[in-house]
């Protein structure tokens, strides 16, 4: 059987490939922008089977609409995140949608780890001033000393597997962890850094006993030199703790004045306009933040501000964005083999045809 | 007993007001540059007991000759390295210098650490795309990736204090060790490594069994992803190995072209216009360095060259410039409480004023 796909961005050639491997019809639009909705719409009713997108992508009703009355068998995100798909349309027209949660882990919780080191540390600014040129003599604290890492207090809020994979790294630098998840708590996983902990104290690779503890937002948000936000992002009404400006004015005001916040999350989990306050008003130390509330950051962000660029870190939604990990063909490997293995999934009608059965479908419940 | 103390730096006023604590007369020249030695002689000659010293300040034979005839005790160095200290003169006049080594061991390597992660995972480049306008939409690899680091090999080459704390750090990265040290291999030291590998594995906390071995210098560079400098500095004739130019040409061939070098060792390790060659031909993949050659890194560098800007990270000799490293008063934390305890110990005669017995003279040969 040949099938047709649609794909708005090419994920990635190789993973591409295992589609054409099956010489199936493939077309990548080749640009960098996404393309115009118009186009998604011509190739939907042209009769493709499969549409692969990404996060620049709106998926909406009509698009669902509009496939459904065509053959469409399945829209194949090449993203965790799919708040730009409309998950009711697909669920009223029975379209599956997939997602490439899980691949990521790893990127994303050293990525988190690295932002943390470059805000404490000051890699930018000490970067910054070797190119322009402003390095001038040794002295012990001019212009600016930064903060150690190793032997702190890291509270990771969101017990997820990004979350629980952060604290795993956290722990060859001596830090004592809190942890927070309003859902969940994983005892098992805490029992296990326990144990390694221990180990490292009776080895000697650790200069003291480090611990690890659940406690209360609260809490975490007193205690902590660093803090990691793992949650979802859900705004009031669609969860009873909504996560959307957790971290909020007064939120931010219970942190230390020498600790730092970290965003790998979603944006709109950190208000903004309180979290710049907080840096000019010495609440906080710093922060670093690989997501925003609005993405590409508008130009006219108050996070910009000049006189908080010793304190900020600011990345372009990059914590995934490592070689394998959006690249690799393999589905437990890369992005782009997750998501192309969802289409084969659905088009070779694997696990029965069910895709209550398929490990990357997300709408399990329109099935 | 009031002694006199000549301090050529602010090193840090909480430590220093353990030697005004004890009445003792302290000066402290409170400029960023460097005193003129005119004015250190002139302090000298003075009869000043104690001369607080960074690395900026010349401490040759003529400083010595000056102190020894006026009463010189000590020259505490608020540094590590005293390349700039004549220790033979040191010795002629049997004249006590410090160092403040050990205190900041985990301040270097976990900035090596972070240094690794900045220049794999583009922390600048992705931050100079927010600032500078041009991070656009979200695409799979546009315009570049990073490289993972969790699960890569990392070779460390010189297992001293720092290379072993990076180690350490490293475990909860999954990555595989190789480590080399042409002196001494501490079995003991990877044992412990190797069982809390074992743990890890054993708890799931590491997807799969990581591995340490001790290598060739030549399977090291051969094998790793990372290689990490933390080797002493010796020039051909001060050493049987010496390590001046260990990264040259030949070497850095020897790397494989997805691979990264990063050091926080000392500049001439290096030979740096071989590395920028090695850039600009993709023998190897990046480079991070916070030592150089020439320091502040001349304008004229290689290594400043705009077509490199994504492969290499700068640093201003600033793996040390952590908060406590570098200013706490107390000698177990921070170099200026080190080095303050230094003038401490031969002013009060400490040690049955023995500096053969204590823990921060470097010259012990002298007495």
């Amino acid at each position: 059987m040949s099938y047709r796909i649609f794909a708005t961005c090419d994920i990635g050639q190789e993973a591409l490939d295992r589609l054409r491997q099956r010489s199936w019809q493939l077309e990548v639009y080749g640009e960098i922008e996404p393309p115009p909705k118009a186009l998604v719409l011509e190739k939907l009713r042209s009769g493709i089977d499969a549409l692969i997108t990404t996060l620049r992508d709106p998926i909406d009703a009509e698009v669902f609409a509009t496939g459904s009355s065509a053959g469409l068998k399945i829209v194949a995100q090449d993203a965790v995140g799919f708040d730009n798909i409309d998950r009711a349309a697909a669920n009223e027209h029975k379209i599956p949608f997939s997602n490439t949660a899980e691949v990521l882990t790893d990127a994303t919780a050293e990525f988190a780890f690295f932002m943390m080191g470059a805000v404490a540390r000051k890699l930018w600014p000490s970067e910054q001033a070797v190119r322009e040129g402003t390095w001038s003599t040794w002295h012990p604290y001019h212009p600016w000393l930064g903060d150690e890492v190793t032997g702190k207090t890291l509270a990771v809020i969101g017990m997820g597997r990004i979350g629980k994979s952060l604290i795993n790294k956290a722990i060859g630098f001596d830090m004592d962890i809190l942890c927070h998840d309003p859902g969940y708590e994983s005892h098992s996983f805490v029992a296990a850094i326990r144990w390694l902990m221990e180990v490292r104290h009776g080895e000697r690779l650790a200069s003291r006993k480090q611990s690890i503890e659940f406690a209360s937002l609260e809490d975490c948000l007193r205690k902590a030199d660093f803090v990691s936000l793992h949650v979802n992002l859900t705004r009031p009404g669609e969860s009873e703790e909504p996560t959307y400006h957790l971290m909020d004015e007064r939120r931010l005001r219970m942190m230390k004045p020498t600790a730092y916040l970290l965003n790998t999350s979603r944006g709109a989990v950190v208000d903004e306009a309180a979290l710049a306050k907080a840096l000019h008003e010495g609440w906080i130390a710093g922060a670093a933040l690989d997501v925003f509330e609005t993405e590409p950051l508008p130009a006219t962000s108050p996070l910009r501000d000049e006189r908080l660029k010793l304190k900020i870190r600011l990345f372009n939604h990059f914590a995934s964005a490592a070689r394998a990990t959006r690249l690799s063909p393999d589905p437990n490997v890369g992005m782009a083999g997750r998501c192309v293995q969802a289409v084969i999934d659905v088009l070779e009608e694997r696990y029965e045809g069910d895709p209550r059965k398929m490990p990357f479908v997300v709408n399990k419940e329109a099935f």
